[in-house]
């Protein structure tokens, strides 16, 4: 596959591919919304994150841990795309992790109901020799120590790390998360998880408190208004686009997170200009994901898909400043 | 003053300066918030709405009622801004409407802890004939009977009717609001109030449902997360500015829909092309008025001030999207 080149007419020299390495959870999901419901569909961090960076790079390196449970098919289908298991340890006489939970009516707040570890208990990655050399890294959230060991594991260190986590590590493990934000280049949290991690309430300030804290770049996700990027000084927003209704919201976060480093390993560029195109491919990414339950709508999305919802960000951001 | 030309080059002809009619109340306000507090201030939606509009266009029709109590050089430095106030009824022997609120440290839930209508309870405005004609009209939010009553006084439409309301109206007047509405171009209403006058959670429903009561445009305010404009099946979003600090959020709204509508009537383009700059130029007002006490920041900003905040919302909203 020969990459994007933007200079039409000029000799197109086929870039060198990026490799994207995705440390996250592949699960069961339980999930009951006011308009879906389902016992048992696949999900997990990592596999919302490499479904959504599949739809725009193909050398993804996938590590996780799994139960004999986890269906092969969908490992066939990530290889397919690109994505490589052989970072994905499966513990044959074990489950996979189960997360179960139920939406309330407002869609932006939910119970967990089940939270069962299984093999997720004995998780301590160990990053296979064909994985060294990534040029990408996305740490999904999950714990900080384990998120460090990763990174302390590459020979090399990757051009762009990306970090998720959420605010149950901001208690007992805080020592650690900040160790490993001093690690990453990008932190990307939640309005309320920026404010717990800051201490401020004004976003503007507590984005200000992070950038001290280690990462060059912070995105911070508001759901259904948006997200923002800061980077010193400098700030980008991107609107959420406007549903008629969201189906399922489970794995948007992981979605965006996916969709946004899988364009940057795509284009390989980490300026702030291509970063804020990135969260719009993020955005783009996490627009679809909640309009059918689970992994689904991930799974089927064509360049064409994208292209269009991109479009329509475009349209739902631009305006005029007359010159006088 | 000859308007702005935007095609540079061409013979200039002075374009014919629009008249805007604003109707809202002028009061007293006392406000404690966590950075700052006053016994008694200047308020009110009209006032608000002059000021803010006042720094965009000079043909302002004032219709309000005041008590003998209101500053004579309020009324003396609306004028200078070019707003007329031969419709501002003077009650003497009554005082003006007092209102006072205390903010919750998160800055968006408020208390009040005083109405006082005062005169506010005659408020039956009479239109004067110097208004008529006017181009463009501001009905802040009251009785949707006063606000029926003003434009059946006008002998000639507006070209351009901008409503807003609040969720109180959409109790016992209901019948009379959806009356209104029937006769206004635009709604400007909070995320709460589109949920609640369609009886739809999703945004995007609740527009289209809006859409179909009358106005052919519909704002919906989202507070620090921004506004969003609809019309037909398109959509504007427009983010708030990240401010450090909010010091009194009260007349954001009045200064937004000020703004607004200021714009709209020194511009005279009613165009949906036009009016997502309006939202703009809504938004940079709001902004300039939460960040000091009262109507202070209003009454002190430049032609500068409102070309430089125009330039970072233009930076905090613009991505580039390949061409391939």
């Amino acid at each position: 596959m020969v990459a994007c080149n933007r200079f039409a007419g000029v000799l197109q020299i086929p870039k060198k591919i990026m490799t994207l390495t995705i440390v996250g959870t592949m699960a069961f999901d339980a999930i009951e919304t006011p308009f879906a419901k389902t016992d048992k569909t696949v999900g997990g961090s990592g596999t919302y994150g490499a479904f959504a960076a599949s739809n725009f790079t193909h050398d993804i390196n996938q590590v996780s841990i799994i139960g004999g449970d986890f269906p092969k098919e969908i490992l066939q289908e990530l290889n397919r795309r690109g994505v490589h298991t052989d970072g994905v340890e499966m513990i044959k006489d074990k489950k996979s992790f189960f997360w179960s939970g139920k939406y309330r009516s407002d869609m932006n707040t939910r119970d967990t109901l089940i939270t069962d570890l299984n093999v997720l208990a004995d998780f301590n990655p160990v990053i296979p020799e064909s994985y060294q050399n990534t040029d990408y890294l996305f740490l999904a959230n999950m714990d900080p120590h384990i998120q460090k060991s990763v990174i302390l594991q590459l020979k090399k260190r990757p051009k762009f790390i990306l970090l998720d986590t959420m605010n149950f590590w901001m208690g007992a493990t805080l020592p650690a998360l900040h160790e490993v934000l001093q690690l990453t280049d990008a932190l990307v949290v939640n309005d309320e998880e920026a404010r717990q991690l800051s201490g401020e309430y004004s976003i503007a300030k507590a984005a200000k408190k992070i950038l001290h804290m280690g990462p060059q770049y912070l995105i911070i996700k508001k759901g259904e208004h948006g997200a923002l990027l800061f980077y010193g000084e400098q700030a980008f927003f991107a609107p959420a686009l406007l549903l008629d209704d969201v189906y399922d919201p489970t794995g948007a976060g992981d979605s965006f997170a996916g969709g946004f480093i899988g364009y940057l390993s795509k284009t390989d560029d980490i300026s702030f200009e291509n970063l804020k195109t990135a969260i719009i491919m993020g955005s783009v990414t996490a627009s679809f994901c909640v309009e059918e339950l689970g992994t689904q709508k991930l799974r089927s999305i064509t360049q064409n898909d994208i292209q269009l919802r991109t479009k329509k960000f475009l349209e739902l951001t631009r305006f005029e400043i007359p010159q006088c």
